[in-house]
């Protein structure tokens, strides 16, 4: 069907046989952002050098997100996930920058594991903080970097 | 806490307390995109016209993250939804374009749901179609209006 | 649509909106048979006069899948169950005869938890007794009854 | 237990240990119909001859259930599942055939997710078309065939 | 059943009917303990100091517990939970005391949800120090208070 | 981070790396009770003689709690698990002991499975019980043995 390979020839949906796959590691990063008013952005920075919260449960969200993914997306295959981790930064004023690692050792990779992550914590920020600034936007959510499997490596175009 | 209400006075997180508010009827429409070389679009475009399973797959992984949210995001409050619906549009060569919208008539919001709903269908039109085009961006995602419940009616800038 | 409520005019998957509906007792009754060589009904019936649990875990698993209804059904509203009871009985020397009781309070009704719950128990009886019978056939799930909501009272033809 | 290995030997349910096993590749072939009204298949077949989602919410509703099978079945292992797909046909002008074809590479077999898929397939069927035939009825649903384990194949006694 | 409202006259478990109830503003108080050497608290104890997640986590985790509680605990009832919040205390130099509160407007309790939010908290300072203290022990989990509904008010003999 | 292996350098929880870990067999076996009103113990154990469901609930539930640990525990790796049993004994007049047994071929161990199944077995005993015993108490949960994996054998001080 033209490399859509979760359609079959009638381009009905399935999921892919993977049992002739072999298992090896797979690493998968995936960032996105989440764009705020400097002051949202001020206050979850200032409440995160005290002992607050706001990101450490967007942190833990994004990780059990991971794991929930092939829940989440209806033809997933299921892993076993070895690690997961999801770091937080600011590149400027008015953005979170957000990073997911995830790696397995399987059959398929775990792009959407990362990519999962990463959504399920910006969603985690903008509920925490939409009481004071409900305009925030999640943005730039993409893949970049993969390793492991028949496909290769990816990696994104000015990745650093 | 400057109004994060999702953290009590000390910085640590809860869920807050609902109970005095009313059960009213409360609607969010949520919005996103995602960005893909033309011919991946045009494949999806293509098998959309015939029986294809994309974007049909991807409406329903949509709804049901919107009833999933509870679960994704810690904080949120458990709600019965009364309607939910996904749509997809193509606004240029490049890029679909997603809008969720979502109704309960209940003590909180349904933000997160409609915010839910356009994140994990664009994760999954990113699964069907990552084997051709691992590059997708998801991008925009964000609040276009909500109503309903104390905090009254948001409608984003330049929304049309 | 002609009528198939779950589809909007351009056959596209919606969940319907129940916000103008009246939140009003619902009741449903479900039924369904699992049909086995008469000595694996003979063991489990043996078995039920004793401490034993087939039937108990298979009850356990209807009512558990009737509160999981709108995990398992795309387009299924999520509603709280008010009650849930799953009976068996024994028609004949090689059928065990499964009905699911269902009431809520709520704007939808409860055909499919009923439904879910029958068949749920079905296949867990199936998967206690697969060792020895892999050939048992699970049958005529349908619904026997359900009442309240705008649809009015239902009631199978033929039903006792 | 006379057979029954899901419980030991005072009757309790346990989840047998199959640490001891081989991960081989294992495949279930389920099957198994929706009754309904002539004129509600045709809507459905019409429906599905344009654009239309009836058999394909049902299909990704009966992939997901294969996932989501030691969710549902108590004393069913978790397995990773290498293959899910889910196929519909029309036998005569008022049943759909469901067919659900389920490979996993493990240490035990994978029956009771081709049935999952099977049932979770045949209730959404159930549910997108209940408001216009509340009559219809789950039928024939069984193992056709199953390959891998110790226990070797089994082909059901007149599968074509 | 001699006041076991789970069962029916037949010994066999049920979802009991709380059709009838009104619906009410319920609380519950549950509270526990987890009891380790004092150098693992100390540990703990100075990481919250600082930034550190060992408590922010099985907080974030008591509360999702307590919105999984009808997931977990077989024929309790889904409610849509109002309010719940989950704190830590050191009320000796080897005891880190756990208390969760509750809040619904439904038609039964919410203590299992505030026993569930302590236990899963429990669980998960258990898992988070278990490389440096395998002999931790959870202990004293227990309903401290509950009010509201037709049972009326419990509270525990000696409860402060 | 002093140990404390779910935390990174910085005091931030991540889901350890266990890539490098070997598959081998895991076995874990944890403890509780539940302690009450004699008259409550008489009245489970009476019930249980005939065909009562009390602790065949609680069993059902802690073998599924087994199942749904990591979704629970925030940084719990997802494992296959061979085996789980949950087993109960009256050691006193006023008092049920909880045993759980967990097995599984993988790279982390099973403590919190086992210790998951306990807690939530317990938690069931509760609600069955509590509208006749609100002050039951759960005590006493804790890891008595686990072998396999690196970090080798434990053996809780005092166990038999």
């Amino acid at each position: 069907m033209n490399g859509l390979t979760h359609l079959n020839e009638k381009g009905e949906a399935h999921m892919v046989d993977v049992s002739p796959k072999a298992e090896t590691v797979r690493d998968a990063i995936a960032s996105g952002q989440v764009i705020m008013k400097p002051e949202t952005l001020e206050l979850i920075r200032s409440q995160s050098l005290k002992k607050g919260d706001v990101l450490s449960v967007a942190r833990v969200a994004g990780i059990m997100a991971a794991k929930k993914t092939p829940e989440l997306i209806p033809l997933c295959h299921s892993l076993m996930l070895d690690q997961v981790s999801v770091d937080f930064d600011f590149s400027s004023d008015n953005t979170i920058d957000i990073e997911a690692k995830v790696r397995c050792t399987g059959k398929t990779g775990v792009e959407m594991e990362a990519l999962a992550a990463v959504s399920v914590a910006a969603l985690t920020i903008y509920d925490m903080c939409k009481a004071i600034d409900r305009g925030m936007m999640i943005s730039d959510i993409c893949l970049q970097k993969k390793s492991g499997g028949k496909s290769g490596t990816f990696i994104r175009d000015g990745n650093k």
